[in-house]
């Protein structure tokens, strides 16, 4: 991927990925002093990208969680491999190809099992050391709580090193701070039954939603942060919008104005983007149709608009690369690199 | 991008796009008897797969429309550019990238104009040609249908040649059977007082959703029905489902399975995906948690399932390549190489 020479943010193509680096800074300080160190396994699922990774792995955040086998690929190649986990499960050709790179490259490799078959998986692809995934509540991966111990047990005898467990409060991440604390608890409770069945030093969890209220996992594997989104933007965390999409105006209509993003561009997952002082009508495959607030003027053909999304992970993975801006300068472009599977 | 070695699907990573070849042909076949050669021009943006565009070629469709600079340089260095509609606006650092693209490229490439600034934008771009683009109903690109004439006075002035005009009546595409002909009539009656107005021998519409509706047109811009989703799925069409996604089981739960295919691969601006006698639960950025239908036995890990997307272009664009297949055996594999902007 070729990188475009330095610029202005007003040189670009559009639409194209902007991180306003002090906002990005900030958001790394804020979760680096909640928890310092490995303390926190950010979660490289959320931006997909090596270089970011390198900001985290120089503040002392050096092991990481993935989501793919990409991921961890990407990562062992960047030379930020002293401790990856793939947080997800894989069987079959993909628990294969997770064994080829973990054969192939320097650095520490613990794959999520959460039954028989991952297990077996696991041990088939020589990956040494495994986290027990448990569900504390929401219906996606993870092993039922009293299973745990047998899995763990499975698994030493498969010849694994059985690290300890995860656990993912996602259901909880958007809960109403009025109930969020008590909701956690409880779930990290069937977390902290399942560990003392499973042994080992890990209790893997949380997320950008629970990094204040998670008071019970050893690291915690959020992402997010970095970067936000509306969504999580609705929570009122310290963590600044640090990530925006540059659109130009490509179209006014009497009452409306066209922007060049669309669903391309934006993840609609968590509902529509949000444009400041306008209302977002609805988008189409590469258009925002959007109109301004009660009593705003109409912006004209060519002039910029900033939209935001509303799920960063989704956005960020349609695109090739984010510019870093100190205010209207670009001072860096990062590749995102860790893409596809 | 390297290609993997044709194999068996059930030797493919997952999550992985894979297309029906013989329901791809049927449904080529189906639209090219109703839309013969340059009646249709087919909609890249769709699939942004210049292997997909060749095979149309080859069929005499060689007219084709674009929605991005990148669909329009990609075409045109894959030697398709006999006739190029870059069916979008584009102003600034875009419209001078469109320059650039004419300036070194064999091929004839008509940009669709709306404002006073796209057509100084495309004079300034030395673009020769430009469609007049009018709104037919929906809040998009589109001048007032009023406005047209003085529009194509100005590009002529400018030194632009006029073809014609183009009117997408995208609010139409999934209107019921009952009242579509008459809803498509009168906005086509828009586009024709329109096309009075300003000359020219094209008039270009239309989409899969109209195809066997719209009768105004000179030329059809369809693009979706070469694939399908289950959105377009819903109208009863003659098109077949040639697309879906080949996944695999990571987990299974009391009720549910996972799929390692989420939000990452599959676009839900349309709603959720579907799987075979199964009820979508939730997707998340790389799983999807369905239900077996009613009375359905849960899958094992390692099954193989296939996910059908609601919207098939920002479906597309999520991945790298798609692969073709006769039954289970991999037949081809088509990069999808006009992706990004």
């Amino acid at each position: 991927v070729c990188k475009p020479a330095l610029v202005n943010i007003a040189d670009l193509p559009t639409p194209a990925l902007v991180v306003d680096l002090a906002a990005f800074e900030h958001n790394v300080t804020t979760m680096g002093a909640a928890w310092p160190g490995t303390s926190l396994r950010p979660h490289v699922k959320a931006w997909k990208c090596t270089s970011l990774a390198r900001r985290l792995h120089e503040r002392g955040h050096v092991g990481f969680c993935c989501a793919t086998v990409r991921e961890i690929d990407g990562m062992l190649a960047a030379g930020l491999g002293d401790d990856l986990l793939l947080a997800n499960q894989v069987v079959g050709v993909n628990a294969k190809r997770l064994g080829d790179v973990v054969a192939r490259a320097d650095g520490r490799v613990t794959v999520a099992v959460d039954s028989d078959a991952t297990i077996d998986a696991a041990a088939a692809a020589h990956v040494e050391e495994v986290l027990v995934d448990v569900n504390v509540g929401m219906p996606r991966c993870g092993c039922a709580p009293d299973d745990a111990g047998r899995l763990a047990d499975r698994a030493r005898a498969a010849g694994l090193t059985v690290r300890g467990v995860m656990g993912y409060e996602g259901h909880l991440m958007m809960e109403g701070a009025a109930t969020k604390a008590e909701k956690v608890e409880a779930a990290m409770a069937i977390l902290l039954r399942a560990h003392e069945a499973v042994g080992g030093d890990v209790v893997s969890g949380g997320g950008t939603g629970t990094y204040a209220t998670n008071r019970w996992v050893t690291e915690l594997q959020a992402g997010s942060f970095a970067l936000m989104d509306t969504d999580y933007g609705r929570l009122g965390s310290p963590f600044r919008q640090a990530l925006h999409l540059h659109t130009t105006v490509i179209s006014v209509g009497r009452k409306w104005a066209v922007l060049d993003a669309g669903l391309k561009a934006i993840a609609m997952d968590h509902g529509n983007p949000t444009v400041a002082d306008g209302d977002v009508w609805f988008v189409s495959d590469e258009h925002t149709t959007y109109a301004p607030a009660e009593g705003g003027a109409l912006p004209r053909v060519g002039d910029h608009v900033r939209v935001v999304p509303a799920h960063v992970d989704p956005t960020i993975a349609k695109h090739e690369r984010m510019h870093l801006v100190d205010g209207e300068e670009i001072v860096d472009v990062w590749d995102i690199d860790l893409r596809h599977w």
